[in-house]
C-alpha cells in the first residue's frame, strides 16, 4: 500500500569532489543537505562509488560534460530520507525507506514524454544523468563521487543485499545493468549459443559472465593479454587477441567501440545471428555493412544505449547470484577518499584494473 | 485426432509448363500423376499460379537454378490426394484433405536439422524450394507453373476461404507472407508509427496495406509514377520518389533491393527505430553503417529471407479480411493458358503489371 509520509527533514551537510572543469584538480566542497525533500526525491548516502570509464572521457574532454559538476554514477549507498507523498518503490516493489540499502539508475526519466510512454524511459525527451549534471546550488548532489546524492523523481531504484560486497554493488549501476541490457537483446541466449565478446573490460568481462553462465561457448577478443586471462578467469572459452577470424557466431557483442571490431560482430555472424552494439558512443568512421548476407542470414544488429530499468533489477540479481562464481571484486582495485580523486584517477587512466573505488 | 489413411492411389497424367534454361521457350510437358503417395506428401491440382519478380530473374538468368524444371511459386490449388499415414494439418489445425483449398510455403523443411530445431525451418539445412528444384522423371511436379503440383513433407499448408478470389490468393504463397514476415519483424506497429516502405511492387504495395491497417503514417518510396499512385490506393499517406529526405521514421522497410534505399531505411531511423530489409538478394554493393548513430538510436536492423510458417498463417488472414478494402485484384493482370508462358514473361518484363496470372 502506498504511504503517505510528512516532508523528511534532514540537517548536516554534505561533501563533494566536486570537477571543475578538463585540466583543473577536483575540490572539495561542502554543501548543506537539503532541508526538505520534494515528492520522488530519495537523499542516499553513498557507500562506495566506482570510477567509470565515461568519467574518465568526461575529465579529458573527451565525452563532453557542463562543469562544475559532481562526477560519478557507478555507485552504491544507504537511504537517508524519502520525499513526501506516495512512498517510491525499489523495482522489486520494495518501498524505499530510510536504512535501505540500494544502487540506482544512471538516469532519471519523465515519464511521461513520448519517448517514456513507447517504452523507452532511457532516451526520454528531458533525461537527466547523474555525474554529467551541472552543479546546481540547490540541488549539488547529483554524482557518486561525494557523501550522499540525492535521487530525482524517475530514478529507477534496486534494493541491494546486505551480503554483496561494496566493490561488487557499485558498478552494478552502470557496467552490469548495461551489460544486462546488452545481453538480454540478444536473446535467446543458452547452452550451445557460440558468443563472441569484442573487449574484454568491465563491461566485456561481466558479459562473458552472464553468456557463460547461460550455457554459451564464450570467444572473448581483446588485443591486451592480461584482459585475455580475465576473460578466461570470467568463463570464456577461448580468449583472443583483436584481428584473428573467430568462425561464426549466433551471437557477437560489441563492447569495446573499435570500428574494426564492430565490423568483425557484423562479419562473423551465422545464420540467424544477431550483434548488438554497445561500445561506440563517441564518433567514428562508419563500417561496411552486405545487405545481401544480412537478408540471406536472418541477421540483426542492434544498438544498446543507456538501459530500461528492468535491466538493473537483472543486473542486481545476476550478481547477487554469480559475485562468488567469478572474481569480480578483483576489478575494483584500491581505495580512494574524496580529497584523493585526482591520484584516482591517474590510476584508473593507467588501465591495470578496470575501476577504481572512492569511499567518501 | 490424427486419422491414418491408405496409400492414395491416383490416376491420370499432369502438364507442366517446363523450364528449359535461361534463353530458350517453355515447352509442355506431360508426366504421369504418381500413382502411389509417400506419407506426408500431397498432390494438388492447381487452379491459378502467378509469375513472381524471383520467376522473372530465374528465366533471364540472374538467379541461378537447376533446369530443366518446372517454375512458379505463388499458387493456390485443391487438394486432390493425401499420403498414408498421420493426416497433414493446416496451420491452423484444418485437416489436409480432399478438395480442400489450399496455398502452401516456398519451401519444405526437414523438421530436424539443427535450423529447423532453432526454429528456423526457413533456413532448414535440407530446404527444398518449390519452382526452384531440378526436373526429377518421379517426382517431376514441384512448381506452380502445371496442372498439379506434389507437396513434401515439411510444407506448411494454409486452408483458403473459397471467397477468396484466386487472383488474391495465389501472391498469398510468396508475397503477402514475406511481407508478413517483414511486418512482423518490425513489431510494434501501430496507430501513430510513421512507417517508410522503399519500393512499392508487389511487396512494397502489400507492406502498405498491412502497415496502414495496423494504423500506422506510411510513406511509400518508389522512382515510378504509377507505383506510387497505387500506394496511395493502397493506403499510404505520402508517396514520393526516390532520392528526396523523408524525415524521421520509427519503421523502414526495404523491399526494393536497391542500394541507395536500404541506405535510406539506415538513415532514416527515429530514436528506437527498426529497419527490416528483405529486397537485397542479389549480390550488391555494401552500405555504411555509423556504429555511434546505431548505438545512440537504440536502433535495429534486421533481415528477412523466405518466411516462417507462421508468417504465411498471418498473411491468410490478412487477405481474407482486407482484399476487398484495397485493389489487391487489380495488381494481377491477364490469365495465360500452360502454352503461353513465354508471352506471359515478356508481359510480366514489362513491368505494368506486378503479377501475370497463369491458369492451367
Amino acid at each position: 500500500m502506498p504511504r503517505m509520509t510528512a516532508p523528511a527533514r534532514v540537517l548536516g551537510v554534505a561533501l563533494s569532489a566536486r570537477w571543475e572543469g578538463v585540466g583543473e584538480p577536483f575540490t572539495l566542497v561542502e554543501s548543506p543537505l537539503p532541508e526538505t525533500l520534494e515528492p520522488g526525491e530519495v537523499l542516499v548516502e553513498i557507500e562506495l562509488a566506482t570510477v567509470c570509464g565515461s568519467d574518465l572521457h568526461t575529465v579529458t574532454g573527451g565525452r563532453p560534460a557542463p562543469s562544475p559538476g559532481v562526477l560519478g554514477h557507478e555507485q552504491v549507498g544507504r537511504v537517508v530520507a524519502v520525499g513526501p507523498g506516495e512512498t517510491p518503490r525499489c523495482l522489486d516493489s520494495t518501498p524505499v525507506a530510510p536504512g535501505l540499502r540500494v544502487v540506482w539508475s544512471v538516469a532519471a526519466s519523465c515519464l511521461r514524454c513520448a519517448r517514456c510512454l513507447a517504452g523507452m524511459p532511457q532516451k526520454c525527451l528531458h533525461l537527466r544523468k547523474y555525474g554529467h549534471e551541472a552543479w546546481d546550488d540547490e540541488r549539488p548532489l547529483r554524482g557518486g563521487f561525494a557523501t550522499h546524492c540525492l535521487l530525482m523523481p524517475g530514478t529507477a531504484i534496486a534494493a541491494v543485499d546486505e551480503s554483496l560486497p561494496a566493490e561488487v554493488a557499485a558498478p552494478v549501476s552502470c557496467a552490469t545493468a548495461t551489460v544486462a541490457a546488452v545481453v538480454g537483446a540478444a536473446d535467446p541466449v543458452g547452452d550451445g549459443t557460440r558468443a563472441l565478446v569484442n573487449g574484454a573490460g568491465m563491461l566485456g568481462l561481466t558479459a562473458v559472465a552472464m553468456l557463460s553462465a547461460a550455457g554459451a561457448h564464450v570467444v572473448a577478443v581483446d588485443p591486451h593479454p592480461l584482459r585475455r586471462e580475465q576473460a578466461l578467469a570470467f568463463g570464456a572459452s577461448e580468449a583472443e587477441p583483436a584481428g584473428r577470424p573467430v568462425g561464426e557466431v549466433d551471437v557477437a557483442l560489441e563492447l569495446s567501440g573499435a570500428t574494426g571490431a564492430v565490423q568483425s560482430c557484423l562479419d562473423s555472424l551465422a545464420v540467424g545471428g544477431v550483434a548488438v552494439l554497445a561500445g561506440s558512443v563517441s564518433p567514428g568512421p562508419a563500417v561496411q555493412l552486405d545487405p545481401e548476407r544480412l537478408v540471406r542470414g536472418l541477421h540483426r544488429i542492434v544498438g544498446v544505449h543507456n538501459y530500461h530499468p528492468r535491466d538493473l533489477l537483472t543486473a542486481v540479481e545476476f550478481m547477487t547470484e554469480h559475485h562468488r562464481t567469478r572474481p569480480f571484486a578483483d576489478l575494483v582495485a584500491g581505495r580512494y577518499g574524496l580529497t584523493e580523486l585526482d591520484a584516482a584517477f591517474a590510476a584508473a587512466r593507467r588501465g591495470d584494473a578496470p575501476r577504481r573505488a572512492i569511499a567518501p
